[in-house]
């Protein structure tokens, strides 16, 4: 076990509400950027944690996408939240499911001594990159962010256990093709709008996640000789409406896993977290003590971490 | 101490030379990809430390710049090296000094059972981004991308300490603005071109590390009880033409540390383990026992590792 604990937290979600059908979703306004949304709950998690920033030794920033394609993302959220302070900004990234990886890299640190007060931030702006014409991930994506401080923990908290696999066979099951090194940002012209927008195999994509979800899942409790029953609440990755079908299907029962999908939809990096912070917000982790973190994500990846709190 | 040591190592530049002056460098081909360099540089790093790819672990990408947006370059390299095989891929980015950042997430991993052997592979096609107006950064760099598998090392072996600043005062003085979602790829038109290729302020970067780097040598260095001349080399980042004359101020003897900047160029978040890997290659680290990987980044990111070999 890596003992440590959240102590402090902060989510974000921008104003602008958008309704298709009874499913709410957030879209940042023009002006309002991945950084700026970033930067929100970077400080709520701060003061949530009553730190002042110059006791932040580590700034991670675990988001899907870039906000520039140099320098690093955390950089950027440095400049805004840490200028003249020299604690290092790493980038994280396995897409949807970054916070976990990061979440996961801090526990290393903090248990070895590397650095003590980590802030982790996960935020996207979707709706920068929101393909109109493919109305299944335009109507499921909000835009988000949310943070964590982390610190050591007492012996009765920290990570159980994380487990992450990554199956490259789905790699082009989500994905934005262009921007990067494959296909520059100055290739773009109007016929190959599509390659700079999200593009995802939503059928494909369910069809592999129930191929390979259950068989992660059984791995992940049995190395721990843990059952399900044993997991006081399960936190997944918010991806889709066939969320509460697919917990079916692994007879996890309702009342045992968040499913918020009508009220944000998926928060692309931010779910998982965004969840996390709202339910300590609200006060409602009291009652529990050993949680599951869980998400599939585009890689195609999937990443657990079991948590007591 | 986290005892870790590199037990394969592979380098790969294209073949295409392009010649400054006296100074060489290395641009990649129409057809060749970062994808296809990274695999390159990973295949030979996986045989030379003489495993088959399902003894991997973990793959770690530590480049600069994404292939594409979405999914994590390293699920893109998993894809072309593991396909079938499920040992995570994650990426991470502080830029040039990438790979140092890797190197010392490895050695807790390592250093804490969770992962074995460990591949990081960092390549950057530079060519993909450089902007022709801008003589300077034009005529520094090279496409290139080295690769290393890291394992569990004997007691006298390993990371003696890594040491990590951001100066975020910096962060726009190396940056490429375009691709990501402050300003997406469909917002390229032909008058905001720079946007999307690189752009260094070669000035303003040279007084800045000049005025950092002696504090943060000095911090490293004496938070370690070490002077300059316990260690046996060191393998700087090939940030520029300029590093003689740092090193020189440093008072650093030329053979005290590597300069390849004539013969190869700067090749972004590859440059400091090209270094390493060509050096290991020749057998030219035989007689050395502890060296020093140090490098500035874009960010405004400063990196160090003592490393015992």
């Amino acid at each position: 076990m890596r003992n440590i604990k959240i102590i402090g937290y902060g989510s974000y979600v921008p104003e602008n509400k958008v309704m298709f059908g009874n499913q709410t979703r957030y879209r940042a306004n023009n002006e309002e950027t991945q950084v700026d949304m970033n930067v929100k709950a970077c400080n709520k998690a701060i003061e949530s944690a009553k730190l002042d920033i110059s006791q932040i030794d580590l700034i991670i920033c675990a988001s899907a996408v870039m906000a520039q394609l140099l320098p690093a993302t955390s950089s950027l959220i440095h400049e805004k939240i840490a200028k003249g302070l020299t604690m290092p900004a790493i980038d994280v990234n396995t897409s949807c499911s970054s916070f976990l990886t990061a979440l996961d890299i801090a526990s290393h640190y903090i248990e070895l001594g590397t650095y003590k007060n980590i802030l982790i931030v996960s935020g996207d702006i979707c709706s920068k990159g929101l393909n109109k014409n493919q109305k299944e991930s335009y109507e499921l994506f909000s835009d988000g962010s949310a943070a964590v401080v982390v610190t050591k923990g007492n012996e009765n908290e920290g990570i159980i256990d994380s487990m992450q696999r990554t199956y490259s066979e789905g790699t082009h099951l989500t994905e934005i093709r262009g921007g990067g090194t494959l296909e520059p940002g100055y290739e773009y012209t109007e016929q190959n709008k599509a390659d700079y927008l999200f593009d995802m195999k939503g059928k494909e994509i369910l069809l592999t996640t129930a191929r390979i979800v259950p068989t992660f899942l059984n791995d992940f409790l049995s190395r721990n000789n843990l059952s399900i029953d044993e997991i006081d609440l399960i936190i997944p990755h918010q991806a889709s409406k066939a969320l509460g079908m697919i917990m079916d299907r692994f007879k996890i029962p309702k009342e045992k896993y968040i499913n918020w999908v009508d009220d944000y939809g998926n928060m692309v990096s931010a779910s998982i977290p965004f969840v996390l912070c709202k339910l300590l917000e609200n006060g409602d982790l009291k009652d529990k003590h050993r949680i599951m973190l869980f998400g599939t994500a585009a890689g195609l990846t999937i990443n657990g971490i079991i948590l007591d709190i």
